[in-house]
């Protein structure tokens, strides 16, 4: 067993304070990880509040995981020890149903166990997170980062980056379709970037005005407020997909609208009833398909670092000491962030312990 | 100018009466018919009670019409008297924009012109639907009834029939997928008959017990009544398809249950809100796909024709004494037919007009 130093959340109002946890011997096929850099990701803020009221106390979040392989079982020949390595959103499944035999983990019949407050399938341990000094997971759940990469740019890359990348490749987007990104946090930001890579023609919808030059900075090509009726009305029919990354409730039918006929309205970020209720008819009366994709599965996750490597793509980052987490948390609840803070774990250390 | 015998409604309450309409003029395009036989869609009775606020009376409904061919306009060249043919829910469309373009007329940028209650794109008169002796319509949205088909049993074909055709093919419904059902209705049987000769492996859902042995005579191989939750709970994940009839606000949710990851949820009947809310996180967590369709173009609405020739496919039909047509109203809203009232033109004569 190793100890190792994190952040950790003990109840829903303690917010994160340091935490000592034990990571388990290597199994075989698992890699021992010193962790470098961990993105934020809302879920992670859900699970400190036990927003979906499935938390199990102590947490330590964190599934953007970067750094350096430190040691490797017996079996393991996919990694050696200094490799730059990522972990994202899960760390083991099944291995022999449908979808992990295809490498959509994701969709593991059985539930994928995700990286932090999940439980191992072999000793039944809570699983805990990024937010800490040290890793070990199975080989099968660890990405290589490409060199070209800056590592701690690379991190959100795990889970915002795959979340929007995946239903792009998934869905065929190429050169000339039109693509409409909703919300420009972590990952419409992200959905910004791998679009116009994929030769899309790329609208961002922001509520507000003042958002638009910073759109546009983004890369996209046009920007609609969403709140203008005009620019609205004025994009009818026009969309070959919209990327819907908004988390909290919305109404869809509005964006439905812009789809041209066959058009497609992925959501990546809602796990809410749809309220304002879904009209049917927008579906209906134009062979319109509002689909869901959740992260990617592992293939994928390489996928994603090695098309960013050879794209020049990267994500927003600010860089964060662990010591602030809890301020940092306050800032992604109130949309202060551009786009993803990454916590250097360096800074794990300097808090004297 | 043609005079022809026909049945309308007035007013929301009137109900249907005997009424004289009159067919232009055969334009160098057109094609005119003597109807022999147009089915009874559930669209009629909301259009003669006005139920979607958008009737304009006289209404003559009916648009699942089988006639021959009195004669034909001097452009035409692929009718001639005697042809026995069909006319479905359209009669024109702009037929210069991209769906027209690729026979996809349903979702005519500029609005298909419906047979019935829509306005001619030529002279702006108000078009009048199949109850009635004859009708003129424009050959692109004529259609060939293979000799082998009954005449009678084949009109419900141009609506009901396309309408759960269309899907099944654009999805690629194959061999060995399995299709689920919901409804059995003048829709839902012909899905049942299609998805089966498409070789896929057909349940059937009902909310009834008692409706099982007809299902099952229809050609389920399986049968599951939803409000059953052992029944429903054991088929988790087991769908690649549903094709959702239904043409009321029902909970999507539990049957978004049933699909596999990346199944397909196919909304034909319902133009309503989705209520109760749907769940995003059922189409998020298994990447599925919520999709709708809307009858078909007319080179697949002959494509179904020429399918049901090849394999033996009938809408099952009552036949109708258009005398008896407000009964039949009250029959199809109590669910007390099997499975589509098709009237036989013959009885408008031998009302004495
Ligand atoms: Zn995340
Ligand atoms: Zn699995
Ligand atoms: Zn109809
Ligand atoms: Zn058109």
């Amino acid at each position: 067993m190793l100890q190792a130093s994190a952040y950790a959340a003990q109840s829903d109002q303690s917010g994160l304070a340091p935490f000592t946890l034990e990571r388990r011997d290597l199994r075989p096929d698992d890699v021992a990880i010193e962790i470098d850099y961990c993105g934020v990701c809302h879920t992670d803020i859900h699970f400190v509040q036990n927003d979906w009221g499935m938390t199990q106390y102590p947490v330590v979040p964190g599934h953007e995981i970067v750094g350096r392989v430190t040691a490797v079982g017996s079996n393991v020949t996919g990694f050696k020890a200094g490799d730059v390595v990522g972990v994202g959103c899960m760390v083991d499944s099944c291995r022999h149903c449908e979808p992990c035999k295809e490498g959509l983990e994701q969709y593991c019949l059985e539930g994928m166990t995700p990286t932090y407050n999940g439980e191992d399938r072999h000793d039944h341990s809570i699983t805990f997170g990024g937010y800490s000094e040290a890793i070990v997971v199975s080989d099968r759940f660890v990405v290589s980062i490409p060199e070209r990469l800056d590592p701690a740019a690379a991190a959100p890359l795990l889970c915002a980056g795959i979340t929007t990348y995946s239903p792009l490749r998934h869905y065929g987007v190429k050169p000339g379709d039109k693509v409409g990104v909703i919300g420009m946090g972590g990952l419409g930001h992200m959905g910004i970037k791998f679009a116009r890579a994929l030769g899309a023609e790329v609208t961002v919808f922001t509520r507000s005005e003042h958002k638009v030059p910073e759109a546009r900075s983004q890369g996209a090509d046009h920007v609609i407020v969403s709140t203008d009726e005009a620019q609205m009305a004025a994009a009818a029919g026009a969309f070959d997909f919209m990327l819907d990354t908004v988390p909290v409730q919305h109404d869809l039918n509005p964006y439905l609208a812009l789809l041209r006929y066959d058009g497609t309205h992925i959501l990546v970020g809602l796990l809410e009833p749809v309220e304002p209720p879904l009209q049917a008819g927008n579906l209906v009366l134009g062979r319109r398909v509002l689909a869901g994709s959740l992260i990617g599965g592992m293939p994928e996750t390489q996928e994603v670092l090695d098309f960013c490597a050879e794209h020049d793509i990267a994500c927003d980052v600010e860089m964060l000491d662990i010591r602030h987490i809890n301020e940092a948390y306050e800032r992604v609840q109130s949309g202060d962030v551009k786009y993803r803070f990454v916590i250097d774990m360096a800074t794990l250390k300097g808090d004297g312990r």
